[in-house]
């Protein structure tokens, strides 16, 4: 029995065992040295007490999302588990026209993991955290036995404001609505792929992970009408095209020859029997704008890092409702449509 | 190779395989299917829109926390980790003073889950949430593979509103302060363990899992002046009497006399040599009020079917600032420290 409670300076164990889920002074010290001391939230509540004038804007609503990853493996070319986390939730925000401002990060925590791991993901999340400009202001640790997780699992929920008149909205995409794509697409599925090493697959390909958000507010000064974004995530191009056409009755045509691919990428897909258009990316944007505005949301994507590599790929039509069509570069036309299965497991 | 994308009845399998992670369309069938039908989120979209006109009242602060649930067994008598992961994070925002509103809810899924579990855990999540009066308004899954997850974990995260001048903080808490409780303390811990079967025990004790808000909400209509609040949940009403001395730099002193406990859960603890105060509770209050204003603490508390056996344990003192002393039955005191390691793993 030890009478002192007030923090100390402490030898932490290099590797976390189930009494640092266990709610008393191991996890606690876990917590204090692991993630806040990292974070720095916002005082040592079970809550985060928050404000932000914009909220406070007649019309402006609050955004509100959240994503488990469980990718594997934990770090990959181009980033981590941490990195991911964060950006996929900021991006999930961004999409909806939302500014992002605050995160929560939960960690279930195998059994075993060792303390620097767990270090490296904080230090990830922090630095996309800062890229993106928000702050991750509450959390929770728990530990699962040996063999009941597969080394660290990360929830993020985050909140964003709104701003008011602001509707991107897959269902308001209209026919002749132009679908443009902010960089090469299926980097991240394919960095992923080769980093899990059971391919014998050497490749220099990294993860697209990154925020989106700059690149989305850059585009929406330029052009303040965007219908709709979305980040084209698990099941790639394919799933966000056929998202956007399911939920706004409309078809979408796409052009093979003006898709952004990496000979690299395509070669591996060749390989492995993959199909370029179904690999996740975690740092690209698929987006509509009506056609007399194409030109300047193509110039205001190009102005920003992350959209560098921006193109035109497709527009929505009337015919075909709901379903996405591809023409091909053999001049032929085929259906892109949702995955039913699963193309790769845990790639976010 | 399928054309339609427009909702159709689908036949679901009855297990969970790595094709409902995939981000296609055995995903959003199972979200569809099992969560949005009973959840009912405002839109499809990546993030929900969200306002509510207590947020707009000058001074008021959102709350927001968030939380994840690994608890094992999935069912025990009182609840599952449906109930536990809404109740947990209602319970989290409530103690801050904040009125619960919106959650989200993430799903980490072992790969042959029954689709019924999954079921059951959603009605048990919209059965809480409707007690609470808050709704889910936004999700995730993802499916990792057999042996890589147990079963089910689920996060949520919550937002909620807290009104104006509202400060009740651990830090808060001030000598002569007293300490109540809100009812009997360790039954979650105690059906836990009986439910896991491997202790042979039988018992009938259920989880006091429920959500706290509505108490608190009657107790500041009585007592607008609570200091803090705390669930005593992993570790029990040992840690968060702890978490308040060392916030608060205060001393507490508690007796044992006066402690809530069921003579089962007692025997229980002495079978075991498990110590009760470090036993979790899911729907158990601890709350520290002026002096003078105890004595309708605890009438409000009583008023409320949460707060039926609510009882005054303690005081803060200025004495040993961030220990808790106990009056011993036997006529002693003993140091109750904050938990070193664990006592019962995955208890929620």
């Amino acid at each position: 029995m030890n009478q002192t409670v007030r923090p100390e300076r402490r030898v932490l164990a290099q590797r976390v065992t189930l009494a640092h889920g266990g709610g008393g002074k191991a996890m606690r010290d876990l917590i204090e040295d692991v993630f806040t001391s990292v974070f720095a939230p916002p005082g040592m509540e079970d809550q985060a007490r928050l404000m932000d004038a914009s909220l406070l804007e007649p019309g402006a609503e609050l955004a509100f999302t959240t994503d488990s990853f469980v990718v594997s493996p934990m770090e990959f070319p181009g980033g981590d588990i941490g990195t991911i986390s964060v950006c996929g939730t900021v991006n999930d925000l961004a999409v909806g026209g939302a500014r992002p401002l605050w995160l929560s990060a939960a960690f279930i925590i195998e059994e075993g993991v060792e303390i620097t791991t767990l270090r490296q993901i904080a230090a990830s999340m922090q630095k996309s955290a800062l890229e993106a400009g928000v702050r991750i202001v509450t959390g929770d640790t728990k530990v699962v036995g040996k063999g009941s997780g597969d080394g660290v699992f990360v929830t993020t929920a985050g909140i964003g404001v709104i701003p008011p008149g602001r509707r991107m909205l897959a269902e308001s995409v209209r026919p002749g609505d132009i679908a443009l794509v902010s960089g090469v697409l299926g980097d991240h599925g394919a960095a992923i792929l080769a980093a899990r090493g059971d391919m014998d697959l050497t490749s220099d390909i990294r993860s697209d992970c990154q925020p989106l958000n700059h690149l989305i507010e850059a585009v929406l000064t330029a052009v303040p009408d965007i219908r709709a974004a979305r980040d084209a995530t698990r099941g790639g191009l394919a799933s966000a095209l056929n998202e956007v056409a399911y939920a706004a009755g409309v078809g979408i045509e796409i052009t093979e020859a003006d898709l952004p691919l990496r000979q690299e990428v395509r070669g591996i897909c060749e390989i492995l029997g993959l199909d370029p258009l179904y690999l996740a990316n975690e740092g690209t944007l698929v987006l509509f704008v009506p056609p007399d505005q194409a030109v300047s949301a193509l110039a205001a994507m190009k102005s920003v890092p992350a959209g560098r590599g921006a193109r035109v790929i497709g527009k929505a039509v009337t015919a075909h409702p709901g379903t996405v069509i591809m023409k091909t570069v053999l001049g032929g036309a085929r259906i892109v449509d949702m995955l039913v299965g699963e193309q790769l497991p845990r790639i976010c």
